[in-house]
């Protein structure tokens, strides 16, 4: 049976780099007779400009009823004055939350081809691989209530709530633990338990569904130290699970410690492994339509989409190793340009990775 | 008049490090007759095995009337195990919160002298110097209502509350506002307002208290993305200012950057700019009791002191004149030592820098 991938390009350099992810996703349907089918809408601010929301509830029946979704990046200047309600964001938190999509997986990997861009040295980064596992529907990002008002005595205030139950929290330490089985067998969950009453059960709940993993080696650590040691000595990681905002402050310090963030895909996936498949990095509105901007990770974030949803290792193996063709082959964008390397613009890129396949 | 000041040792190496502190204070006491009055109580593990809570009545009461208060550190195994609600930390939530210390300075500054500690590249960290200022008292911190609970359906879930009222982003942002006026004149402000109600009001507060302030410039930052920015290029910040909680996770980031947390200070202070003021680092139990910790970060509280609680901006910077002069004479601690150098012991630091003052 065929597979249905809706594809959303969203915003600024989001079509421009999802234009190559589909070129290469197709060559691999072929290839790898995968038997896909595709379809576009819009999300963000160009679904802003099209339907009046960030999310149309056309756009998230036709999400709900596809097997898969690619995601540009969303966001920009031009809908940065519009009303909060439909700012392009909430477009995006709304299809997190309304397809469920509470597992996001967020590598941090440093390209051994790319070690030079990070401002780390490299004795501190050569062979970096963390998997940063980010609850992604719940906590203060969803809590309820949520208010802003006027006190009597005049003075304004704002207040979010920062929730969770054990379901939410078994289900992503499950995903933790799942990923570090197939990987380093070390899980590090991050909490705040020494102020938190949230995470004070989600300590304990993660360390309940830790005795169902007796291989994997489960430890605890303050998200305050973990941003510390991130930067101290980040290979001491290998999985990391957290709620919705450490997860969304980490997963961002961590990428970064790669110095390469155009290189990282991600995944949110729902309970059935069904997924949204994103880039890490933004829409970056200054290079918009420059035809610059560097489509490896959106590349990467459909080979994602193949080993998660779709269980299609050998092709998720095949398009990785493109990239890392690509790279050995010298091949850069402007992002991760270093001297001595090969310009590339972005549909240069993606051809070079269509090429490798 | 005479001013008194309340030394909590606390727990681990916070007696060994303060007693080094102690020791330069009361030579500046002499040589710039400061007319300074000792007396000593103790806060969190400590207190807790001496009144059975980690903060006493009595020694909140003499922390109201003390005129400034050292901290050493608080915490460790010990007392890992004990009840919630008396575990140390307990004790230093309380008093930064009974005591209003609300404005929390947290400064990151790198040593040219340890320049080779950190584990960013050179370029990326020389001449850092970074000042966050965090708010202490309110945010998730203190919250209500907080509370974990069984559900109808018996699933445990539990919640915390993050409020923000003006008045209080207010006083913070003018803490951040004058300490950027007399440093580099930029304030970054750091929030999530494109998902929390509480940083909505947050950006428009601090927005509303800059006009008072034309002569510094005012960005701001969602939390995620300074988490990014810290790694990639720490430089570009020169004050931030944040709420309780991205404080506390992007101050301890912003600290590993100088590779040297054994030398930095923190102020908390009320509104009259009393204050407490104690090391960034922790209570490091693993040496506790070796006399090999670095006292250095808890002389630098006192320089703080003086400067920030007292006005006594000689005796401050000669204290600071004294450690960078030590640093200078190859002198370091096992924390921050390095080929080349001479080791010494917490007691050796201490007596270089008497002699240096
Ligand atoms: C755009 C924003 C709402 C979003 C988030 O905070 O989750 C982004 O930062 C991310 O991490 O995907
Ligand atoms: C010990 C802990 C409660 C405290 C905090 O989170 O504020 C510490 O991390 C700090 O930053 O001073």
């Amino acid at each position: 049976m065929s597979k249905q991938i809706l594809v959303l390009p969203g915003d600024g350099i989001g079509p421009e780099i999802m234009a190559e992810a589909v070129k290469v996703l197709k060559l691999a349907n072929g290839k790898f007779q995968l038997d896909l089918e595709f379809s576009y809408d819009e999300l963000g601010g160009a679904a802003v400009d099209k339907y009046g929301v960030p999310l149309a509830d056309e756009t998230l029946e036709r999400a709900r009823a596809a097997d898969a979704i690619l995601l540009g990046a969303v966001g920009g200047p031009k809908w940065d004055a519009i009303d909060p309600a439909i700012r392009p964001e909430r477009g995006l938190l709304k299809i997190r939350s309304q397809l469920g999509l509470f597992g996001n997986l967020r590598p941090a990997l440093l390209y051994p081809q790319l070690a030079e861009a990070s401002s780390l040295k490299p004795e501190i980064v050569a062979g970096l691989d963390i998997l940063i596992v980010r609850e992604l529907t719940g906590g203060i990002y969803f809590g309820q209530p949520r208010e802003s008002k006027v006190l009597d005595n005049g003075e304004r205030m704002a207040f979010d709530t920062l929730p969770y139950s054990e379901s939410e929290i078994r289900r992503i330490a499950r995903v933790g633990f799942d990923m570090a089985r197939v990987r380093n067998k070390k899980l590090c969950s991050v909490d705040k338990a020494n102020v938190l009453a949230s995470s004070q059960l989600w300590r304990a709940v993660v360390e309940e569904v830790g005795k169902d993993y007796p291989d994997v080696e489960l430890s605890h650590m303050y998200v305050d130290n973990a941003a510390m040691q991130l930067v101290r000595a980040p290979k001491q990681f290998d999985v990391i699970v957290t709620d919705n905002m450490f997860g969304d402050i980490l997963s961002d310090e961590a990428s970064m410690l790669t110095g390469s963030i155009g290189m990282l895909p991600s995944a949110s996936l729902d309970s059935n492994n069904k997924g949204m498949f994103e880039p890490c990095h933004g829409s970056a509105p200054d290079i918009a339509g420059k035809g610059i901007a560097n489509p490896l990770a959106t590349i990467l974030s459909v080979s994602m989409m193949l080993r998660y949803s779709f269980n299609q290792v050998a092709a998720a193996d095949a398009i990785e190793q493109a990239v890392s063709d690509v790279l050995d082959q010298g091949l850069r964008t402007g992002d991760i340009w270093s001297e001595g390397c090969a310009k590339a613009n972005t549909q240069e890129m993606g051809d070079a990775v269509v090429a490798a396949l």
